[in-house]
C-alpha cells in the first residue's frame, strides 16, 4: 500500500453515532455515465459495516449489493446493522444513503481469511497472458470524458478490446492486468471495487454498457502485492437481462475473487 | 400446477401485521441434516416479500439470501420491507424468523418477467440428456434416512452419479432432469427452492456436503411446464469455501434460472 492511496481516503469514513457512519462521495469514481461506480458507492458502503462487525472478522467473504439508484457525489450516509456474530463468520448490512435516498442496500459475510482452513481444490486455472509489461491500454489509450475511474484503475490486454477499435469482437469475453493507478495493492477490502470497475464484456456485442441490478462478490484470499489477472465473460442475455462473471487471480495463480452480477442493457433500464 | 401443491401448501404465509407475516416451517423439506433445506425457508420468506412487493411486479429476478443458522420445523414469522418500487422492479427484503432468531435474511429484485423485452443472445446450450424417461434416479435410488425433501424432488440422469454408488468420480459436475415429485410445475417463485434443492457437486469430490453461506439466484424466464434440466458444477475450493453454480432450463431449451452459492465444506463449519 503506497503512503497515500486515492481508494482508501475517497472511501473514509467517520462514526456519527451508533451504526450510522458519514462519508462523502467524490467524482473521481465516475464512469462514463459521468456518476460514482457502483464499485466504489459499495465500498464505502463495506468500509462502515467492516467497523460495526468488528476486527476479529475482517474480510469481506461474500457480498451481495442491490444498486437502487444512480449516486451523485457528495456527502453520504451509512447505515450499518450486525445482524448475526459467529464463531468464525460476521454478517451485516449497510445501506448507503444520499440526500435521504438509498443508494445501495448490502448485505455481507465478513470472516478472518488469513486463518481460514480446509480442503482446497482448484479445476480451473488463471488466465494467460503476457507480462503487464508487454501488454497495451485494454480501452485503447481512448479515455472518454467525465470517465474518471479511467484515471484510478488500469486495465492492460495483449492487445485493445475490439470495441476500444470501433469493431466489437462478438464474444463478449475480457482477459486483461487490472491494478489501481496509484500503485495501492489490492486486498480483499477493494477487491469487490475492482471487480465491479472492470470494464463489461457486452462492449464486445456493441453494447454501450449495461447497469447493474445486483453484484455478488466471493472474496477467496488475500491477494499477493502486484497485478492482478481479471477475466470477465458474458454468456445469456435473455430480454436485455444478462449475467456478467468475473474472476480475479493474483500473480500467484490464486483465484482472489469470483463475482457475478445482473445486469440491464440500457434500452431496458429501470 | 397440480390441484394440490406440496410446495404451495408448505410455503403458505398469512398476514399478521403491516410487513409481518405467519408461515409453518414443515419437516418434509429436511436435508440429510435433518433440517429444512435452505431454499425452503427462502421460498417461504420469498412469497410473504412478494406479497409486499405487490402484484405489479410478480416475478423474483434477483435474489440474495444469507443463511444465519439452521432453521427447525414449526412456526416462523417473515418481516418484510419494501425499499423501493421502480417503474419496472421492485427491491424488497425479507427476514425468516424461528423462535425470534433470524435464519435467513433476503433482499430481492422483482420484475414482470412476462412483458420483460430487449436483445437476447444465448452463447451457451442447455446439456444434452436422453429424455427423463430413459433416466434413472440421479441419487441410485438410495434414501438417506430423515431425507424428506427426496420425496418432494424428482432427480433422474443417464446414470446414477458416482457418489451414489459409493464410487464419487472426481469431477463435481452433476447433470440431471429434475421436477416436483408431485407434479406441479416450476414458476418463477418456486426456481430459487428448485435451485437449491439441487444435489451439491462436491459430493463427487467425496464430500458429505457443505452448508450454504450465501445463494444469489437470477431468474430469466417463465419455465415451459415439465421437467428442467440442471447442471451443476464447482471450479473452485479454498480453504473450504467453495462456489456452486446451477443452471436450469426448460424442455425448450431455454435457461430458466441461474445461480451461484458460496458453501463451506462440514469440517469448517462455523
Amino acid at each position: 500500500m503506497t503512503a497515500h492511496s486515492e481508494f482508501d481516503s475517497d472511501t473514509t469514513v467517520t462514526a456519527a453515532s451508533a451504526g450510522v457512519y458519514d462519508a462523502t462521495l467524490t467524482d473521481r469514481w465516475h464512469t462514463p455515465m459521468q456518476s460514482p461506480n457502483g464499485g466504489y458507492s459499495l465500498a464505502v458502503a463495506l468500509r462502515a459495516l467492516a467497523h460495526t462487525v468488528g476486527a476479529a472478522t475482517p474480510d469481506p467473504l461474500v457480498v451481495s449489493a442491490f444498486f437502487l439508484r444512480r449516486a451523485s457525489p457528495g456527502p453520504a450516509q451509512v447505515h450499518t446493522e450486525l445482524v448475526r456474530a459467529g464463531r468464525r463468520t460476521a454478517t451485516g448490512e449497510a445501506r448507503l444513503l444520499r440526500e435521504g435516498q438509498e443508494i445501495v442496500r448490502l448485505v455481507a459475510t465478513f470472516a478472518d481469511l488469513a486463518h481460514s482452513r480446509g480442503r482446497s481444490v482448484s479445476l480451473t486455472h488463471a488466465p494467460e497472458l503476457p507480462p503487464p509489461e508487454a501488454c497495451v491500454p485494454l480501452g485503447g489509450g481512448r479515455r472518454l470524458p467525465g470517465a474518471t475511474i479511467a484515471d484510478r484503475v488500469d486495465m492492460r490486454a495483449e492487445r485493445a478490446a475490439g470495441f476500444a477499435l470501433g469493431q466489437p469482437s462478438g464474444d463478449p469475453t475480457l482477459t486483461f492486468w487490472m491494478r489501481f493507478a496509484d500503485g495501492r495493492d489490492a486486498d480483499p477490502m477493494s477487491l469487490p471495487m475492482l471487480v465491479d470497475a472492470a470494464l463489461p464484456a457486452v462492449l464486445e456485442l456493441g453494447e454501450r454498457g449495461s447497469s447493474t441490478i445486483e453484484l455478488t462478490v466471493h472474496v477467496r484470499a488475500h491477494p499477493a502485492p502486484g497485478w492482478l489477472l481479471c477475466r470477465v465473460v458474458t454468456r445469456h442475455i435473455t430480454q436485455g437481462y444478462h449475467e456478467e462473471d468475473v474472476e480475479l487471480w493474483d500473480t500467484r495463480g490464486v483465484l482472489v475473487a469470483q463475482a457475478r452480477q445482473l445486469a440491464l442493457l440500457p434500452e431496458t433500464a429501470d
